[in-house]
């Protein structure tokens, strides 16, 4: 067996999210249909990030095993023209058999796209969460400052979420501007909680509304106790305006160059 | 009864095309089918364009007759909440009963848009013309600028097209970067053909590839006759990478500005 490293992009829109569920088209099960059809061998797919039914992937990384000889470029199109219209592999890499992607992510990269219009748009309703009313983007880019750091994001979680360390380090997080309707909010860190950037995303809009006062991310990351945390950060922002855009990996000697680039 | 003028959007992917047919999922019909769930002795709607199945649209205009005495505001958000997610009403302002958008058109602009990628994706897959290969663009954008002025574009025309007038002018023909992975062609003129802009893309990436010589556009213009004229043309390029953006209209005195804007 040799291991193959996958770059995944997908619309998810029509996926109830990444980790397979029964009954559920999920994009793990899809992906894993189209490996063992080629390779009836190889691994289940081993993901790094468990994206939520609605949420896009730019470079979702997985990792399998596989006994049939293709390299990277073969991989990259078997694969594709085994899978649906939305998902892909952007590209592929040998690696050691039994990497775990998982447990070599250093960095991810979200960015949540808000479509500032009064009236919904069709070609952006799937990618983007519309705000009807006026955004204080100057307020909401000093507010997402405050999240750069080390943090205890213990507040910034869903009720789901049992991890016992919330501490998280973010480099990155800010308010862009891409065009005249849509707004985006890119975050960068070594790891997330569950509807970690959705939390944050729906405080910084409140605080841009109106509706929180500035500084409120500051004040719920003082109080990171679940219960008391939560309540001074604003509402989680739907599923469909977050896209997973990339995962830098630790990898190791040995490790080939991609196809493409 | 009243008058309404709208600036209709859709996502053209599961439509086949703005014109009611019988049996299939169309624009016209979808939009028909919201107006007479409000006011059943509304008229049918009037469209503009007649775009192709997979041809999305940012600003289509429709006119249609109406009883209910709404406001505009009012015709956009009743008509949204009856309408699927792929399509929606941007705008709506009052006009004379009877206009038709279709005769009051003074110019539209259309964007083309090609993926430049070895691989697919699947965030882009119904939106753009994936180019998995090299393009000249400075090449085609010097060809794309034969194409503004007043000519015979009758060898840019799908055999279906049988208009006896094929003279049109073009004010606007380039090719602009919108980003590191996505080339747009924007068009804009008076009145196109059936096809035009689509075999219009395929002859600048056909020259942008090498596969025409630069100045395949003007000898094709020069032989307008169709059967002579379209073998010096490019292929036609498929549905889903273009968009219909805006439908310049005469507007009589008396019509009411839009909502919103």
């Amino acid at each position: 067996m040799h291991g193959v490293l996958l770059e995944v992009a997908y619309d998810g829109t029509n996926f109830s999210g990444w980790a397979t569920q029964p009954g559920r088209r999920t994009v793990q099960e899809t992906l894993d249909g189209a490996i063992k059809a080629l390779d009836p061998n190889a691994s289940a797919g081993r993901g790094t990030s468990r994206t939520d039914a609605g949420v896009h992937a730019e470079g979702q990384r997985v990792a399998f095993d596989a006994s049939l000889p293709l390299p990277p470029r073969g991989w990259v199109l078997a694969l594709n023209s085994h899978l649906p219209d939305d998902v892909a592999v952007r590209s592929a890499r040998e690696i050691h058999a039994g990497y775990n992607p998982r447990f070599a992510s250093k960095k991810k990269r979200y960015r949540y796209r808000l479509l500032l219009d009064r009236v919904r748009d069709p070609l952006l309703h799937h990618r983007a969460w519309r705000i009807g009313w006026p955004l204080d983007l100057e307020k909401m880019n000093r507010e997402a400052a405050q999240i750069i750091g080390t943090h205890d994001f213990g507040a910034f979680r869903s009720a789901h979420d049992e991890r016992q360390e919330t501490v998280r380090t973010i480099s990155r997080s800010e308010i862009t501007r891409e065009n005249e309707r849509i707004v985006g909010f890119v975050i960068e860190g070594n790891a997330f909680l569950y509807n970690m950037v959705r939390i944050l995303t729906g405080t910084l809009v409140d605080v841009g509304r109106n509706k929180l006062n500035e500084g409120a991310i500051t004040r719920a990351l003082q109080n990171p106790l679940r219960a008391e945390g939560r309540k001074l950060a604003g509402m989680t922002a739907p599923a469909h305006g977050l896209t997973l855009e990339t995962i830098d990996l630790d990898l190791p000697e040995g490790t080939s160059e991609s196809w493409p680039r």
